[in-house]
Parts: structure tokens; C-alpha cells; sequence
């Protein structure tokens, strides 16, 4: 099986970052993406913080760390910049986090389409190649993400296995103790 | 040391119950008030969750379980009804949550200003007479506050000691685990 | 329903303690009693952690809490004084600790008999007045714990209430993170 | 820096395997070594399952998962296979343990003397070589050891890096939330 190389990600807007973050700029590094939304009890409680402790266990050189916010619910409540903002302040979060595309008369913002994410959270790791290497809806081990991501930053960019992680299966109904599955 | 009676909520509007509630028409009840804001991740991680299990624990005839939502940062982020009513959906609270009154040109809301409250959470509890036996800022202990409430629930309504319990020292700086204080 | 008079205890030797207790001794105050075995994992990590708890926050006039060491397996592991004692010590626990009495040729100890507990943890709370008012196998929640030992506490000796609290129905087979049933 | 190998074990018996192990014989593998005492809280409630965790994540061709019981203290109430059987039985730990030679005169076993560990819970990671690569007393996050295993098990038996990982600096006193200390 060939590698797949991992989407463009869509964004309107980046915070906590000087610049916008593309996946191409951050080839030659392993990326943690978490998407997330700021009232999904389950990314708050579990997701966000096991993707600030990788931001602490791994360098910057071998691992990026970003957000995304993808709000396909509650979009008057969470769907600002202020919004966010305020969030991520009262949260301590300092990584980037980019707020994906809202699509006009869809319900799903526009990476979360693409990626064919099932809800928030969803946790995706990019290895050094851009390519996606795992995917997956609900949450994780805090041990097995470390795992994982080691696994990938103990490779060179240049050596490249081709299998591809495949998405969880994950709980059945919009959110509970795991997250928000699209309903 | 004599009694002190509660004084009374402020409060615009009601999620949760069809109509307004009153101490006044609580007497006869313990009341638990747990005032906090959506952004606070003590409140979410510690006080919400607390006083679900209180509402669980205790009768309704016993015990009134009542949430306050005293915003006094991030008005744009968390002062409308919309945000409110998506976090309370998003973390199923059940109980009656009242709003307190944002006062123009003050930093805090009216019920925060007169129960001079330090921060978020807040933990009050009113005997059935309708005086304030407990107003505390920062997390509680779960087998602590069950004791307290049912030392109220136990006593009758015109058998009152006359003690108040004091507000706690809590922390220094703004948002910690414990909780927001007015900085 | 009449109220029940616990059953005395039935105990070879105590730790943390210059006297062997009784329960006749104890009247007027209320009596929490820990069943438990060293190496059973839900006492470890939940029971005697949450009676330790139970210690702190009421105070000694209202409020006994004693261990009791009820061994029904593992006798050469956990069924000496050294054993408990050594235990006792890494675990900081200071509230006085009985050893049920082993009874030759019976696999329960003589207490655990008598009351015919189902395994271990189990949860025995005695009024004032020395009557049985709860007893239970496996975990409790500490807000639960905490509003019931408050109740009894909140009785007067000489005002008693006649319902006893039935045992729970637990888990089924032998220790689990609840416990250690009797198999 | 020269890779350090890793002293051999000393041990008087093994559970939970028909065949005694030896370091030697694991070369090829990833080792992870749990030193522990089964009195030991910080060994109980955190390093045994964080082993245990490690057991499930990894696989057996990667990682040996071994417990070495390190009795330095109450050896009268663990220092029995006995006791030691219990205790693995009761927290239903299936990974080989070997148990610590006991040495006449001596306070410390002598697999921790020759290791100078400064008591228990101590982690040892040992690489596919053979080579000693960390050593540490206390608790570990379980995303930092993840990430520790999948280094060592990216690595091949020929590639080998020279830096030894270094001990920590520990708490001061007997035994606390971390572990217990050599005092």
C-alpha cells in the first residue's frame, strides 16, 4: 500500500501564531493535529490536554503540535474568534490552533469534509513526509500516543513505511465521555 | 451570632425551568448555589460535575440544586444566552441555571457584587429558613460537601443555629485548577 | 421496623490502639467500620483511602472509624499481625484496626460471619445508639458516604429512626475493582 | 559514551513463567524492568500498571515486560513467595517477576546494590543490545515512557546510541506518593 499524503488543511484563521501553518511548511517534522470544539466535554477534558503534554514530552524539532478547530455545532456559541480566544486564554493552551473553514450551507467545515472526520475529538498524526499515518475518532491512551508518535519521529523523512492507520470505531450517539460524533 | 438571610439572586433570565425561581420560594429547602462560568476549567472540571452528583444524591423536596452563571470576563465569549444554553446542553446539566444581571460599567454582576463572591466557582448553601451557612471559592471536597448539605437537610426549619460559615482563603492569580478569582 | 443493635465484634488482637475496642464502648458516637483485606485492590485504592477521608473531616466525638481486618484468603499472606502491621505502616493508616477472629475450620473469620458480609470492602455505619444502619459491599461514592455518616450524626442517641439499611447487591466473582466477593 | 551493558539480574525464583529469565536471554528485545515492593503504594496504585499498560500496547517480540521484587524493608510481610503469589494474583499482574536475591547481612537485595537503585518503584529500560538506557526511581508519565519504549524499540540491535540515561533526583523521605526511598 503507498502512502497517502496527508490533506491541505482549511483554514480562515490561525491563533497563536504568527503566521498561518500549512502542512507543506512543516514537512521534515512529525505533526499532532487534535481537532476539536471548545464546548466538546470529551476534547476538553482528555484531548486537548494529552496534546499539550506531547507539546512538553517532544521538541519542537520533532513534533508540531496544532489545534483545529472544527465547530460543526453550537456555532453561535463557539463559532468566533473572540470565542476561541477566550478558550484557549482560561485553558492555557499556547499551541497554534487554526480554526477550519466554515462552509456555507454545509454543516461540516471544510477539513473536517475532507478528512471525513466522524466528530471531535479527532486526533491525526503526519509523519515527516506529509503523509497521514493515523486517524482516529474518540480518545486514546496517553501511553499508545506517545508510542505512536515516537514511533514516527524515530523515522527518517527519507524512510517511509506505506501503511496508513485506519479510523476507530467509535461510540454511537452526538457526545459523550469519548467526544462528538456528527450525528 | 445571629442568622443571616440570603439575600436575594439577581438574576435575567432562567435556562433549565419554565419559570423564574426565587430564594423566597425555595425556603423550606436547602438550596446548594454553585456559581461558575462556562470558561472556567475549574468549574468544569470540578464544581459542575459536583453538584450533578449532589442533585443526584439528594431529594429534590430535601435539596434545591441551582446553578448561577456570573460571568465577569469574556462577555463575548460566554454573556449570551446562545453560549450558555449550547454548554448546558453539551454537558448535561439538568438543574435550573439562572444568569446574573451584567450590570453596565461594572466589572461584576449584580449577584457577584452583593455576595461579594471572590471568583469562579462560588459554593453557597442556604438553610431552609433561608439563611447562608456556606459560601466558599474553590473546589470542595465531595464527602465534605455531602456532610454539609445533609447537616442542613437534617436540621428542621425553625431549629437554626446561628452560625455562618465563612468565606475561604483561596488562591492568588486569576484561573487555576481551583477556579477564576477577581483579580 | 425495629432498630437493630449491632452485633459485637469479634477480634483477636488492634492496631493503633492502646485498648481493644468494643462497640458497647463506643456508644453515643457514631461508628464507621472498614472491612478489608491488605491485598484486596478495592480497599487499597478506594476504601480505606475513603474512611481515612471519613477520619479527617469529622471530628472524633461525633465519629469512630475503625478498620477490620477480615481475611478470608491468602492467610499466609495477609494473615499475620506483621503483615497488617507493615501495611498499616505504608499506607499511613492511624485509625485503630481489629483482626476479625480466625475461626479454625471455617473459611470466613467469626465477624465476617456474624454479619454476614459478602466479601470485601464492605461498609458498616452504626448510630449513637449501637444499631446497625448500613452495610455494604463494595464501593461507595464519597459524597454518599459523607451525607449518610452526617445523617446518623446529626441524630441524637436518644432520637433513633427504625429503618436499618439493607446490603447492596454487587459484583459476582471474585475481586474486581470493587472488590473481593466471597466466591 | 560507551554504552554501559546492563549487570545481570540476581534472583532466587520466578512467577508467572516455567523457565527463569535472564537478561542474556532477552538481547534482541526491548526490556522493561518494574523493580517494586508489593507494600509499596506509589508501586501499587501507579508503576504496576503503568507496566501492565506496556504489557498490552506492546508487543512481545518488542518488549519484555519483567517486575523484579526488591524487598528491602518489612520482610517479614513480603519477603515470602507466598505473599508475593497473593499479591500477583489478587492484582492480577501475569508478567514474569523474579524475586530479588535476599543477602545475608545486607539491608538491600542485590540486584538493587548493583544497581544502586534508591528504591522502589525504580524503571529500568534496557535496549535490544543488552545496553542499560534508563534507570529511574519514582513516577513516570506514562506518555514519557511510551515514547521512551517505542526509541528503543525503533532501534535496531546494531544501531546503537551511547548515552546512558541518567538517574533522577527523587523525594527525600521513606516511602510517599512516588515510592519508597532507600532512607
Amino acid at each position: 500500500m503507498k502512502p497517502i499524503p496527508a490533506l491541505p488543511l482549511q483554514t480562515s484563521e490561525w491563533l497563536n501564531t504568527a503566521n498561518p501553518l500549512t502542512l507543506e511548511s512543516l514537512k521534515g517534522r512529525v505533526v499532532l493535529i487534535e481537532a476539536f470544539q471548545m464546548l466538546c466535554p470529551g476534547c476538553v477534558s482528555h484531548s486537548l490536554p494529552q496534546a499539550q503534554k506531547a507539546r512538553q514530552i517532544f521538541s519542537e524539532g520533532d513534533l508540531a503540535v496544532i489545534g483545529l478547530h472544527t465547530v460543526f455545532e453550537h456555532h453561535e456559541a463557539q463559532g468566533t474568534r473572540a470565542a476561541l480566544e477566550a478558550f484557549l486564554h482560561e485553558y492555557r493552551i499556547t499551541f497554534p490552533v487554526g480554526i477550519d473553514v466554515r462552509d456555507e450551507g454545509q454543516r461540516l467545515p471544510r477539513t473536517m469534509q475532507t478528512y471525513q472526520m466522524q466528530g471531535t475529538p479527532t486526533t491525526i498524526l503526519i509523519d515527516r513526509a506529509g503523509n497521514l499515518r493515523k486517524q482516529k475518532f474518540g480518545r486514546d491512551d496517553d501511553m499508545l500516543i506517545g508510542a505512536e508518535i515516537m514511533a514516527l519521529v524515530s523515522e527518517s523523512a527519507v524512510d517511509l513505511p506505506d501503511q496508513v492507520a485506519d479510523s476507530s470505531s467509535g461510540p454511537k450517539s452526538a457526545c459523550d465521555d469519548n467526544g462528538c460524533r456528527i450525528a
